[in-house]
């Protein structure tokens, strides 16, 4: 197979750091180039170990890198992929702020690889419009996404999404508001970024997941089911309407996605990656979850169909895990802040544009704000 | 979707009741002709129900049936078949014999459903070569088959049959020669004829599941493990060398791989057919088979390879089963019957046609009814 460029952008995060470690291990993927917002020496530990010979900076940090080209910001994104063009880009950057990535990304990519959810929740038009004029793959790696992308076919009866329940499925209920940020970061399966694990606790993060697989699959809501399932094993599963049931499992380690992104229709051979199956019973479970436990999570219903909505969802989200991160709320007043500020965006009219989609983020974040303030000097 | 034509050859049996009931809920599927053996009562109902006009009759029972063109034998079943040129012909018959109907299918028909065992695992290069020669589909449906025919892919690491464990799968070891014939038929899963359900619990019948698998899919025998699943919900599953594991599961209802035999690469709706997931936990347990309850299957790995083997280790089995169940030996001397009638036919050459898979099955035969004399007559 020939050698295919490949850009992680994100590179010093979890995805990042995980899509270095496929790479490293597999023939046929050379790195030509990365982003990194923060972390400079891990950046030129990857440089070094991966000769890559082009870095976008995308903080004010200074950075020695003698002999490597340093493209800035989002223009230096641009600048890089442009003259680059790989074969695959790795969005493996989290928070709304990708979703220029990716757009950008897409016009000068065979094929994005995309560990992002922002992007899709808040600019699944955009991303789908630009997929369609410049004919790229869009290849999902969220653990979820990847297993449904591994099974889908046309006609589906409908589609299942796992989901942990997050740190706090098994508390008493009248426990959880009271529930700390060190608590919520004890996450059962998946070792995660912060903001990611308070939204398992929350299972906004499912919430998301839900609204992605609407994009990456044209699904109507009504196909997608959401189950508690506690062994972290099924990552997705497709209900046929001949009575069917296609599964997916594999063991919680993020490598696997990734590799498959990658290298699909292929499949790397990874080892230690097989799950045993000798002699052993699976107990699987599939578990409803609870409107009382998840209140956050029930508002995906609400905001499904509307562009404006989900980016004040995604935006309040954000301004509350980081306040309640920072105790200054409280665990039950997170789902409070962002019933609260959808209400606030009503009147806002939906998005058209990449620039209405981020000036609604930066209004929806105000009002977030302004409803955290609210709230914690009142009732949170 | 254009009509398709259908013969179902066996219409008598199980499979080829159920493949009615498919047709009957189901459009797009025109019933053109059927064969039977015996049970004449049976077949006019079909006539008159689903407006057949051809009829194979396989015995020498006499047929009333006015208007309706009777064929006799295999030479008529090829008259038939040649005539109808049948989009699709099913094969509901079991047993040996259903191989020389199985090539005369494939050269008549756009697609063969194949539900015998037997004529892939003692002709399976005369299936083959056939299936070659005139661009027919072949689609198992078999349930674990077309469970693995749903998941496949092109590089997998192994895949995995699973196996009820027949009606004895908990007995005692010290009890299990002494089994009575109603024991064995009490089959924890499905509900089938009476060699197959003896062959369940022999584990012969997924010794021939093997050899299959390594038919239909250019598997080599290494690669197949037969796992023990009590649940019956799990018919197939496929490793693949990144760690995802695909899982195929489903109802225990026949209704629904007939149903994507006849109707790949769409998928029929099928009522009351989809598992209900919500709120329960599935135990999904795998065991492996072990050589002192079930040393009938281990022959598998002597006999992969080689056809005359296999020929010997079917026709072995077929004479096992019916003394058996009429009482004139033991459940234990199933297995001694077979390994002594393989040593028997080692003097043979592989067979190259036909006729010659023709003439090692009567010799076979005859041999294992020898050995079953001898046999039974001093420690059986």
């Amino acid at each position: 197979m020939e050698e295919r460029t490949v850009v992680i952008l994100g590179v010093t995060g979890s995805i990042g750091r995980q899509t270095l470690d496929v790479i490293e291990h597999e023939k046929g993927f050379r790195l030509v180039g990365i982003s990194f917002h923060r972390n400079v020496d891990f950046a030129k530990k990857v440089v070094e170990k991966f000769g890559v010979t082009n870095v976008v900076v995308t903080s004010e940090v200074s950075v020695d890198l003698p002999g490597i080209r340093i493209w800035r910001g989002v223009e230096g994104l641009r600048g890089m992929l442009e003259e680059l063009k790989p074969d695959i880009t790795v969005i493996a950057i989290s928070g709304f702020d990708a979703l220029e990535a990716v757009l950008i990304a897409i016009e000068n990519s065979k094929r994005v690889c995309l560990a992002n959810k922002e992007s899709l929740v808040c600019g699944g038009f955009l991303v789908k419009e630009k997929l369609a004029k410049h004919n790229t793959e869009l290849i999902p790696v969220d653990s979820e996404h990847n297993a449904l992308f591994q099974l889908m076919e046309e006609d589906v009866e409908r589609v299942i999404l796992t989901a942990s329940g997050g740190a706090l499925r098994d508390w008493d209920l009248a426990e959880l508001p009271k529930a700390k940020p060190e608590d919520v970061l004890r996450h059962p399966v998946w070792n995660m970024g912060n903001r990611i694990t308070v939204d398992s606790a929350t299972m906004v993060n499912k919430a998301f997941e839900v609204l992605e697989a609407m994009e990456l699959f044209g699904l109507p809501f009504e196909k997608i089911e959401v189950k508690i399932h506690r062994e972290g094993l099924v990552h997705g599963m497709l209900v046929l309407p001949d009575g069917n049931v296609k599964v997916l499992l594999s063991k919680a380690d993020m490598r696997i996605p990734i590799s498959y992104a990658l290298s699909y229709p292929n499949r790397m051979r990874l080892k230690d990656a097989v799950v045993e199956l000798s002699g052993r019973s699976l107990v699987l479970s599939f578990e409803d979850p609870d409107p009382k436990r998840y209140p956050a999570f029930f508002l995906v219903g609400h905001i499904k169909h509307s562009y404006r909505d989900r980016i004040a969802y995604n935006a309040a989200d954000e301004v509350a895990v980081e306040a309640f991160l920072k105790g200054k709320i409280s665990f039950g007043c997170i789902h409070a802040i962002m019933e609260k500020t959808l209400e606030r965006m009503t009147p806002f009219p939906e998005p058209q544009s990449l620039e209405e989609v981020k000036v609604l983020h930066e209004l929806s974040k105000r009002e977030a704000e302004r409803v955290e303030e609210w709230l914690s000097s009142t009732s949170c």
